[in-house]
This record gives C-alpha cells, structure tokens and sequence, in this order.
C-alpha cells in the first residue's frame, strides 16, 4: 500500500494545490510536503514574539454554516500569526437566511477580493462546488460527514513526529466511522503514507465499502488495538444516543471506549489521540485521555502549525519567492 | 435638474463633513469627490499585498443594532485594509437588551475613544442623533427605511465607471419603493447628480410623495424601463408575502421581475444593477441576473472602495496631508 | 486601616502577578503600581494613532462564558491597542456546548499558545481554577458574583485621578451588594488602599459579614452617603424585580436611588459612580448621571487604560525590559 518512499528526494516537486478540498486530491508527496512545511512553521508559535509578516495584506475569510470554535479559532490563529487579515462570517448572520444562494453568497464575497475562503458546512461537497465559482483558495474546514482535511494532516503530523515515518505503522480508528469527517480523511491519509488502518466500531456506525479504501474492519476494539502504533477514537455525538444509533453512553463506553486495560493490547508506546472536544469517560476513560500516551493536545497545538502551512501554501508561497519561507 | 457640472475643476473645493448620514446631507460635488477618491482606492483591493497605513491606530466600531454579514463585512475590510483597529458591537450582545439607552450606550463607546462609528438600526434617525452626542465620526450603515447612503454611492460609482457620466442617465429603480432604504438614497444621489429617476413597483409599495422629489412613477414596469441606461431592481423582503403587501412572490415576479424581454425595453447597453442578496426568479430572472448586463458584482466590489473612501473623508483624509493620498 | 503608604519610594518593587484573579491577591503596593502604569498608558488613546508596538505578536483570548459587550470591548481596545492579536471565543458557540469540561476547554486553548486568557464566568472560582491549568496568563474578567478586579481598579483610578489619593477617603457603595462582583472587588481595593467604605441597600441585598471585611453598613442610604468623598451605586439587575428580592424598581428608587437630594449629604465635590449600564430613574436619577459630580464615562475611558496596565503587567512587561514602558 506504501505509495511514496518518504525518505526521496523532493527537489523536483512542486506544490500545486490552489484548494485544500480534502485529503483525497493530495498525493503522499503533497502530504509530505504540507508536514515538512507544518515543521517549519511550527516554532513561530513558541517564540516571544508570534508573528511573521509571510501574508501581510492577505484576506482570509472563515466562512462557518455550522457552528465551530475550535477549527474556526485555529485558523484563525494560524492566519494572525503569520499576519493576514481575518474575517468571521457565520451562517446565523450570512445572508443566506435571507434566501440567496450559497454560490450567489461566495461569489459575494469573491467580489470583496478575499485569498482564502476556510468553509465549513453541514453538507458534504459544498467547498468543491465553491471552488468552481470563486477564484479564492478554499480551504476545507469540515463538509458534512465527507472530509476534515486539516484534522487528518495534523493528525499525521503528530504521528510523524513522534514515530519519525507513518509509513508501516498501525493505525486503529474507532468510533462512529459513519458519521465521522474526521475518519474518512484520516483513512485515506494514513493508507497513502504507506500505514495499516483497523477500525472498531458498533455495527451501527460501521459504513458498508470500508475494505474497498484499504482498511481492515474489525469485530471488536480489541482486535482493532492489537498491535497499534496509534489508537485515534472519534468524538460520538452525544445527541446520537436518543436517535438509536447506539443503546447508550454507558454500553458504547463499555464495548468501545478505551480503557487502560484495553490500551495494553496496543504497542507499549502506541499514541492515543482524539479530535476533540472529548466526552470524558465514554470514548476515553480519563486516565487514558490524561495519561502519557496521550497527545490530545499535541494535535491541538500541531493544528496551528498545519494551518499555517496550508495557508501559506495555497496562496502559492513556495512559488512566489524560495526563500520566503526561510525568511518565516 | 443638474446641480453640478461633472467636469468642472475641483481646486478650491473641500471635502467638510465628519458624518455621513446620509445623501441628503451631500452635495453633488462631495458625491463626485467621494467617487474620485473611492477610485484611488479601487485598485488596493487587486494589489497582492492589500494592505496600506493610511488608518493605521485608528479605531473603527461596527455598531449594528440589526444583523447584516454583508455590509459588516465590506466595511470590516474597507477598515483592514487601510491599518485601522476594527471591533464589533452587535445588538443582541450590547448592553440595549440590558436596560440601557441608545445614546447611553453610544456615549461609552465614545468614551473608549473610538475614531467612527459604522451604525446600522432598524429606526430612522438613529445615527443623526448619535451624531449629535458622540465625537466619533458616524458613518450610517443604513436606518430603517430611510438612507444607505453607502450602497447609494457604490451603486453610483458603479453607474460612473460603466458609463462615464451619471448627469443625463435614465435610472429605473423598481420595487419596494415604501421600505427600502436603498431607494431613498439613490433617488437623492441620482437626482442630484442630474440623472432622471423613474420607478415602478406595486401600489403598496410606491409611497406618496415621490413626484416632490424629483422622481416620476411611472405605470409599469415597462413604462420605468422604458430607454434607460440603469435597470436597479430592489431586494423584496420575502417576509412581506405573508403581511398581505403583495398578494404572492410569484405574482410580484410576474408584473415586477426583471425578465429578459422586460430588458429590451431598455437601452441595449443598460445596465443591470441589485443591492443583493437577489432573490433569483424574484426580482430578476436568473438569466438577467447573470447576463452580461448585469454589474451586480462589481457593486460590491466597488462597495469596498467606495467605504475606504468615505472612512478616509470622515476622519479629514485630505486635510490633514494632502500628499497621503498619494502614498496609498 | 492603611496598609500602604501612597508617597514611599518605589524604588525595590516588583509586580510579580501572572494572573489578575481579584483584588484580593494584590497588595496595595501592586495596585499602586497598576494605576500608575495605566497613567502612563492613559494618554496613547488620545494620541492621533492610537497604537504603541508594547504587545505584538502576544495572542490576546477574550474567553467569555457569559455574555459582555462593554467589558469585551474594552479589553479587546486595550489589547490592539498595543498591537496584541486578539480572539474572541464565547460560550453559546464554544465547545463547552458539546460537553467538554470547563478544564479541557482551557487546555485546549493553551496548546494554541495563547499569552492571556480573559475570563469571565457565571460561576466564582472559574479564573481560578483554570489558572492552575494553564500557562496562559489569566485575567478575571468577572466571576459570578464574586470579584471584576479590572473594574474595581479602574473605579480606584478614577477616584485616584480626581481626588490625588485613595487613602482617607470615604467611599459610599449602595445597591445590590450581595450580586455584585463589583461590591467585593471594590471593597477589598478601597480598603486596602485605606479609605473608608460605607455600604447601604435593601435588606434582601445585605450580606451578612460585611463588617469583618472593615466595610461599615448603614442603615439609610442617607447614612451611607453623608459626607462622602465618592458614592459608588450598583447595578440593579432589572430581572430581579421579578424574583422577590425587591419589592419593585420605582420602589428601589425611591429608597435607595441617587437623588439631586439625597447627594446633598455627600461632599460638594463628591464623585458620582456607576459601573455601567446605567438604569437611568432606577440607580441614579437622570440629572444625578449626567450631573457635574458623575464621572460614569471617565470610568470608562479610564477602563481602557487599566486593562492596557494589567496585560502589559500579568506578561512582566516592567521586568523584561525597563526602558519598554517608557517607549510605549
């Protein structure tokens, strides 16, 4: 399954994504190269001073049709601190409650000359459709259960920096696959940087076609952990226990939450990670969420560095003048 | 009708006012300076770094005592882009809902040393009479049914850039005359730059007393139409369906909407102009809507340069450095 | 009562405060120093470019659990002010919603590196507690009902400003002492700084213990104001009217609102205060607000400066480099 060889030499590469519409359209080598360019960024945020001028006068818009603090926050952050301009506009107060169209409201605001457009939107596909009617970058925050391309690199971020390669290692996923952005980008990233993908979850939020992606579905979590170099849980919707997807809490806690004991099986030095916000006690019992394999917030913080590369990479940063980014 | 020769030398003229209220309050001559220094600004928004010091450490509060994403944000990015500080205040978090008055409220925002204040309010007369209690410049973002006198020169500036001139243009503005804020300011605008206006619309919606301003109602749609080289369609309040001023959307469309055969009514280089958001199939057919004609795009990114222009005039732009201009 | 003598020398000082939690951990040499600080901030918001470099690059988080316009606002003024970058997270859209813990919400927002956390929470404690979570700086922007030390800070400069010193004065407080934040803050601040505090309001709003914390309940609000240097009235929450704590607003006005009349009893130059929003004909009759002796707005104007003070202090401003300040 390896696609690339990670450790070939990049000199004749070029990034050349415009829109980061989902992990689906980037190859391992543009994945590689959004992580190394993440590295580069990522001690900005640790500096006294936390800004770099790299996209001074850039406008970059959140445009948010569900609600969402974190990703919105982290973007944010990544922009101002590398110094764009930022624009929140969310869909309680956007116009389309007035009754425009979707494409009619980000032509609207293409008219305003923004360079990027972070969408996030209930419905699967809507940052594709945009990039077809705007000539800003559209950067893809969360489409409906479809793609959360941002969380799965900063998700591989995180394990390449703490296992040096991801090529050849074993990544559980579990939880409610069905719903999940964050497990179908994760699936198909993890499995283009040459990784073993297993899943758990109840029948219930287990898709049918997984195998045809590449992963392995398993019939219990233990099966799915055994051996893992990561154990990645997904968030349950709390609202999904009164839809009958799952008994109760308790009872998904109890089959799929991890525990410490259920930990053991994995590799002694397996990551535990989550996207957060955690339900505490029902994907995660807390020893394991606090515990030292757990880089929950490793993610969070690496997120911000993902998010500069992704912005500075869109607009062209690499092409514009090599040694921009040194300058950063 | 023509107040003022367009093309006569502009030497020992002086832009005076600290307010925009409305367009009442401006002479032909302060519309065609607001024009010429929006155009100045017009190509900031092309640069690749968007961004000049003009306003910078000036402090720009976006008062909006009624929801509205997209003027918020053209002026938000108006302000960004020249340096200054941006904050917003909206209705449903001020202290309003927590007892206090209008004026009280604008006072401790003054008191926070705020350079202008954008306001937007559901009652005329709002900031007219904020004006008069705070220090602050007040920039009037639209209130109630009365002016928005911002939309009315970005949607003369446009009409200028198209056609040159706007002195001895015939201007058709159909619709909710009675509500619409829009209307008001661009009769005021047109009129006083020597267009003729006509309008058309629904009984309900045509209030008396248009003729006193310089405007002629006219029967139909294709009566107002009828030659001219400005087509400008008002947005229907969908909600208005249902309080019994128009007997239903359709019908509206049937007699009001701007098709494509109501068009060849007007010049054949007419212009096809909204404040949006378009109700597509409402006010205009969807062809019309994205024809050729239409400049509804360009409004609002000469919205953009047109709200630069009127923050930069307010705070004495060209008094205090007559070179500034230049530099931006 | 004195614990601290205004004139003595400086020289051997240093604020050592990570954290502004509440009046209460500040000797009363730190709040000399903070309202000394701000005195020098105070003049950078009538400057033309109202903007010093002191905090760029630092990521300013206005962390609000509860709705705030007016205190927001002047912590976000203060911190572009001095060029910080500032976010806004509030509760209705943050991940508190989905079930996360108030703790995780906060190290979640540590691991995107912020430099201070501006808390405000509906329930006391909160500042607290999360400040032994996090590394971020925090500052209490108001916690239940217990302290809004930015508030009492600004209320002693302003004091400071108009009467030359603290110490020896006597401070009328009247209202809802029992909700109020303000109260405690003010108490213990005014206390420490060695002026009187008197306190008169309804019965149903008395707290017992009053009188260990050195403040003097009086049984009139004519008692509490009689020859006062500064009556300090509260804010009535208008929707306690509803919950039997008080019998009805006229009623509260009657008995305990400031009358042209009952100041009379104050000094001649007694300062009027309020925190703001004013119910006008509740707390304070109107001509009483708006009256000569009312320094309602300079609390506000002075507002911005203290908080200037507090995130340029809680960094070490003063202790990384000394000649910053005097650059600022």
């Amino acid at each position: 399954m390896v696609e690339y060889d990670e450790t070939r030499e990049l000199s004749d590469y070029r990034f050349d994504h415009n829109n980061i519409l989902g992990i689906e359209q980037l190859s391992a080598r543009d994945i590689q190269h959004i992580l190394d360019t993440a590295r580069s960024f990522r001690e900005i945020s640790s500096r006294p001073i936390k800004k770099v001028p790299t996209l001074r006068g850039k406008t970059v818009v959140n445009l948010f049709f569900e609600p969402s603090t974190r990703t919105r926050t982290s973007f944010e952050i990544a922009a101002k601190r590398m110094s764009a301009d930022t624009f929140n506009i969310s869909a309680s107060t956007s116009s389309t409650i007035k009754g425009e169209t979707l494409i009619d409201t980000a032509r609207n605001i293409q008219a305003m000359a923004p360079d990027i457009l972070i969408v996030r939107h209930s419905c699967s596909g809507v940052p594709h459709l945009l990039s077809r009617h705007v000539e800003a970058c559209i950067v893809n925050a969360g489409d409906g259960s479809h793609e959360h391309p941002s969380q799965a690199l900063l998700d591989m971020y995180t394990v390449r920096e703490r296992k040096g390669a991801i090529a050849g290692l074993r990544v559980a996923i579990i939880g409610d696959i069905s719903h999940s952005r964050v497990a179908l980008s994760n699936f198909l990233g993890f499995i283009k940087m040459g990784a073993e993908v297993r899943v758990a979850g109840p029948g219930t939020f287990l898709p049918v076609g997984l195998e045809q992606l590449g992963v392995k579905v398993c019939r219990s979590v233990v099966d799915a952990v055994d051996g893992a170099d990561v154990v990645l849980t997904l968030r349950i919707q709390r609202e999904r226990e009164n839809d009958s997807l799952i008994p109760s809490l308790r009872e998904y806690s109890q089959y799929y939450g991890i525990s410490r004991k259920v930990l053991t099986y994995a590799k002694p030095d397996a990551l535990v990670m989550h996207p957060g916000p955690v339900n505490r006690g029902v994907e995660l019992e807390p020893e394991v969420a606090d515990g030292e394999q757990s880089v929950i917030l490793d993610q969070v913080s690496n997120g911000v560095a993902v998010r500069m590369a992704l912005l500075y990479l869109v607009l062209g940063g690499d092409k514009e003048s090599p040694e921009r980014r040194e300058k950063a």
